[in-house]
């Protein structure tokens, strides 16, 4: 039911107190979305570059809960908790060593980039992001 | 009453979509909160460095209205809205060109970094972040 | 003779070890150039996004010389060392506290996107080239 | 006889141009060497926070061939050319769809980190490294 992206906490990712710089955490959380977006057969290359459409977020919200440190492997687990006419609710888990490091909500919104409207998700990629959360 | 930084749209900041790549938002933020503790006269050097005290996020949450593009001139409008033993919580108007671009919400824990352990906000800073707040 | 960008080392540019980052650097370097065209009268968005051309980096090569550290206001000087049919050969000192940090020689192409091809730097553009180095 | 470390090129690496902003081939080669050394059993965590050792770049040179692209399979070779008494010479190829991409030349020092000074590399780590370039 979830899709799970890894990422080993790197130098470029550890701020001057030792622990992971929170900007950082967001480019991970794209990287488990544009990862996620590859398993449902609809890359951002071809999505954004060929297709013309997008999904970027239009609400976010993080609660940060321990710090991760050099070295960790990071796990964030991506689960889909709504789906309508053109958003994506989603919940992502983030956690190390056995212990939650940050809950994240975030809404994602479908739309065709040139006017930067919401448009109603194509079914087959419904179809897929539906597959994608009951297969697991 | 507010805070303002400023940030000019860089290549570094957009994505192929050629609008702002939304983690770099948060890289603005966190220079707004940074320049903002430099007014305070307690710099992230003195503070997290020297003293052992550091101000990591515990909540953030963020609505984005509408994209920025290379070369916009972007506004970080920052608040208080409450001020709590350990905890600041903030709101952060991001605009450019007159438009309402995001939207933040979020609390900061003034911790002290060994042992990652909320800690009242000593009175002389608490001072200084009241009297930022009126004096604007 | 020289275009100056400057940049205030934050937390977002620094590592765990307490100094910048290199990789840092070259976003700094890269803010550089993109400045100076902005002075030129050809900043980015309109070389690249309207007009097509590009600047790409042919080679750079860095030389440092001292570690930089939080809150450092860092001085990159600029100098036109060669200029070619289509290609910009550049000198950039890093320094701050007066002490030199970094010396960069590196060479730009002025290119046609479309095909990644170099091309003959427009008369204009290299007028306002020279009329930069010559002026100040 | 050499090390690779691979990298998916994905959306935060790519600018507006569609091609790989180079700054962030730095994270790269940087990725590259903090990998390289974890396979030393001389991890950066255990280097630089425990024992206060750093390998700081002194020079970096590169010669870049051709533009990457979003999802390209980007891969680092890393070879040593040169192992002094505390320096390390590296040359790093840089290479996906079997096209050169770019060509680095890099020497770190090892220095303690209190004072900045280069010392010798220590036997142990000098016999793996060795060792690491034999046995592949």
């Amino acid at each position: 039911m979830t899709f799970t992206h890894r990422h080993k906490v790197g130098f470029a990712d550890v701020d001057p107190a030792g622990i992971v710089f929170y900007p950082r955490y967001f480019e991970m959380i794209n990287a488990t979305i544009e990862d996620w977006f590859r398993t449902l057969d609809y890359g951002f290359d071809q999505m954004i570059l060929r297709d013309g459409y997008g999904v970027p977020t239009a609400t976010i919200q993080v609660d940060f809960k321990a710090p991760s440190r050099l070295d960790d492997l990071v796990e964030l687990e991506l689960n889909l908790v709504r789906l309508g006419r053109s958003s994506i609710g989603l919940e992502i888990r983030i956690s190390a060593e056995g212990e939650l490091r940050a809950l994240v909500q975030q809404t994602l919104v479908f739309i065709r980039m040139e006017g930067n409207k919401p448009v109603r998700i194509p079914d087959p990629l419904r179809a897929r992001i539906e597959r994608s959360m009951e297969a697991r």
